[in-house]
């Protein structure tokens, strides 16, 4: 694909390029130009052919690839990139045209180079039909243009809207509904009456909706406390591989709109995740918790029962909260505090050694120069 | 379902109930009353008709609910419940009474709940009979009643209890034993010669009696030991989803009987897990750890290679276990040690800026004030 | 199986035995003697007759068992064990010849106990052939000598070496290439262009080259990044149950030669594993990491984007890595910091409130006998 063809694709986002003159000031495009292949675009190097992306570090001459900012932009002296996607700084750019690589600039480089991927590739789908493997329920309700892959297994009273893609081996079970445009990968799991919602992602070996971990301590053992609510999944979530969310004894456990939920991660039933959260691999989240719209939970992090995480909150790698985060806050460490607490504790964690010897010494010059009157010293 | 109707089922629990007089010091309920929808009945609102159970923060007029404790009582005040299950406890009842909702008293809430639940729910299970889909080998032995769902595996000599219900996609290895009464859920596996007890239930994902990692040290690398051992599940075990049990290089690895394991749990190779353990997800033991009776372990705690941990210890979350813990002993934080203690410490933590300015300022003041006779103070 | 074939069967490595006497000076066995079942391997037991190996705890009279070092010896006095494998310290030595145990001494017990497993047990393998219920594409290529087996699925394109064996309902999505001798089992995924080298092992639930977690952050929430890179798994390496290895955006995930990774670990969208790695249970390795050659990481230990783990370096269970670590170096705790530092810093944890007492009285004591001069003290 011409370098050209990929600026023209991508128009909108472009504010600015590798010009022969004035076109940083300029800090704008003319799309139109570059539609035609002018001068301007042969200028940019419109007529390169560029056959993938591809990190910097690793970009070879046929490869597109992007900096972010300046933390990445050292890259650009030894690049072998073809051309480069930048952000609007001028130093940066200014390292591109020093080494002749052809570039454009935008506000947002990652976003750009994400939309580029997408013209270079586009992911495997199951092809649409039902595979003769695959067993269906009669009483499923199946919508138009529906992939089953092989040895998929839809149980009855199933509902399923339309473009809904089902990998191999994935099993459905009962009463479930999975909504439009959903994509469940190999070999997971959706239990019984669960709700999926539209345009919804779920990766091979995740369980959505499995029996919550519900038990009530008797003198004669744990108590099973049969699980009978139901999992809520919204439109346009994610969920990795191999994540569990549980369905609670009663009620529903529910995760919000464009929530991003990433490989392991654990919900136990009863929590209510909220829109446009992201959660990095293995979080855990224990029974009632609520997360607010937009929180970030990063690796290992674990929530105890019962929390409230407010909107915007975010929580460091393996932070383990036991208690409410208020709206906007940023907690790390185990028990978790405030970040900024927890920066300045963790640096004197290490010296705690230095800190004891100086009590150590503080005591023994204390007794060697008693107070006048007597002190409280053991 | 009627209200008295459900009062009936539970009826050797219920030990109060919002009568018009008297029932409060009374402290029991007459039973056969009750069946026979007396005038008693009629006074707890036993013609009330509830459809569905549901906790008390979002039940509506047609649903039961409970409190357990004080901490939910303040719900009372504003619930849409049409009937409640509370305990012993006359200020909490009498919160009922003033908004004239029905309700029964029971000393375990919770577990009365439990119960209530079954009277409303029936969770899914496989329809009896071996679907064609299934592939079952000539050898293995299957007992009565069985159901064996679409897609199954049942490799060669595999034993199979009576009234075991395997769902869709499982794979069962040579050799292993399935107890009676046993449920193992979607896609979870079973590997060559586990012995799985009566009425387990294994979730959907989970990977029972795979090969231990065990490995060892080479000039050449890693060197692979093979793992001929065995798991061994007891009676009455639940087993979360893609939660793995493996397998030893030689002799077994067992899971004792009545222990509920929540998701994403992983249980190495040579461990001996007790009788009514509780494990939350994401814990993780290492090889040979020996787990006492009635442990809890809480989420993503992680104990070290042959630690013993005593009968009725307690692991927060996330504690990091490195060595043996003692019978009834409570612990915390990584490394684990005594919660008490931790608790002091953990606060202090925090502290620890404050502390060092502390140490600083003391160190000055001394410094200004030096002692008569020389100090070691650096 | 005799003693005496055992100890034949493992010749090279065993340099002493309970010979009557001077064995333990001669530091070495005549082979020859032994193949011949001559007096001095009847002197050893020769004769005995074993049918199983055993841990040195539970074994039986009919098990062989070993003993690393000094730390298990004491199991020697009271070891039922019909013969053992001892290190080569005579201490160790004479406490078998007192209970007259049959013994041969070797450089390393646990690496010669590992091989005499492989001369009891054969690991289970799926019988070769494609079993009826198996789909298989017509486009995939398939070696010689390859079983695959019930309800396995190999999509288009795909490429499997000769001797792969595949267990059941395996999905094996299109493009991916399977190296000879490798091993797939039940349930695990390996997603689209993935390459598995030769003499893997895959277990069971594992996920390779699926989707990595990549969305950009933008005013209406996260956008998707596709991710069109692919997964490499090199020679020799083996990957636990339910663990997921997720694919880049661009470019590779990269896992190198006879690297060994425990069950439900992530290791995320482009990261660098080197060779020879070992990585226990529940790792967490963020995007972009690069980890060097022979690295041990503990369980539960969790890596934060783009870090560099130098050659050699070690990570403590649980520890939380936030920066790169150099190489041969230890780490361990939350942040992550040298191990030794972490040893004094962890005692000294819980004596936080023993030390903030210290500060508080040294106060007192000040506050009681001012400096001449004034001081800073708050």
């Amino acid at each position: 694909m011409k370098f050209s063809q990929i600026i023209a694709a991508l128009g909108d986002e472009v504010t600015g390029c590798s010009l022969d003159e004035g076109s940083l000031d300029e800090g704008s495009l003319d799309e139109g130009s570059l539609d035609e292949g002018s001068g301007a675009t042969s200028a940019v190097g419109g007529e390169l052919e560029l056959t993938e992306l591809a990190a910097i570090q690793s970009a070879t001459k046929t490869a597109l690839s992007y900096v972010e900012g300046p933390k990445f932009a050292e890259y650009i002296e030894t690049t072998q990139a073809g051309a480069l996607i930048l952000p609007p700084d001028e130093a940066i750019q200014q390292k591109a045209q020093a080494r002749s690589i052809p570039w454009i600039s935008v506000k947002n480089p990652r976003l750009v180079f994400a939309r580029a991927i997408a013209l270079f590739y586009k992911p495997y789908r199951q092809p649409p039909g039902i595979h003769p493997t695959a067993v269906v329920d009669p009483s499923a309700c199946i919508g138009e243009n529906v992939a089953i892959g092989p040895n998929a297994v839809i149980q009855p009273n199933v509902r399923i809207g339309d473009q809904v893609c089902i990998h191999p081996n994935v099993v459905v079970y009962p009463g479930a509904i999975i909504g439009s445009n959903t994509e469940l990968h190999a070999c997971c799991v959706i239990h019984e009456r669960s709700h999926i919602g539209e345009n919804c992602i779920i990766h091979s070996g995740a369980v959505i909706g499995s029996e919550g971990f519900g038990f009530v301590p008797t003198a004669e053992g744990w108590e099973k406390m049969n699980q009978s609510g139901i999992v809520v999944i919204e439109d346009g979530v994610e969920i990795g591989c191999n994540t569990t969310v549980d369905r609670p004894a009663v009620g529903e456990t529910r995760v919000g709109r464009n929530t991003k939920i990433d490989n392991l991660v654990h919900i136990a039933h009863g929590c209510t995740i909220g829109e446009a959260v992201a959660m990095a691999a293995q979080v855990g989240i224990a029974g009632g918790v609520t997360v607010g719209k937009r929180v970030i939970l990063a690796g290992q992090v674990g929530i105890a029962n019962q929390a409230n995480i407010g909107d915007g909150a975010i929580a460091s790698a393996k932070a383990g909260i036991h208690h409410d985060v208020p709206a906007g806050e940023t907690v790390s460490g185990m028990p978790a505090i405030p970040h900024k607490v927890y920066l300045r504790a963790a640096i004197l964690f290490r010296r705690l050694p230095e800190m004891a010897k100086a009590i150590k010494d503080l005591q023994k010059a204390m007794a060697e120069n008693p107070p006048l009157k007597g002190s409280s010293k053991e």
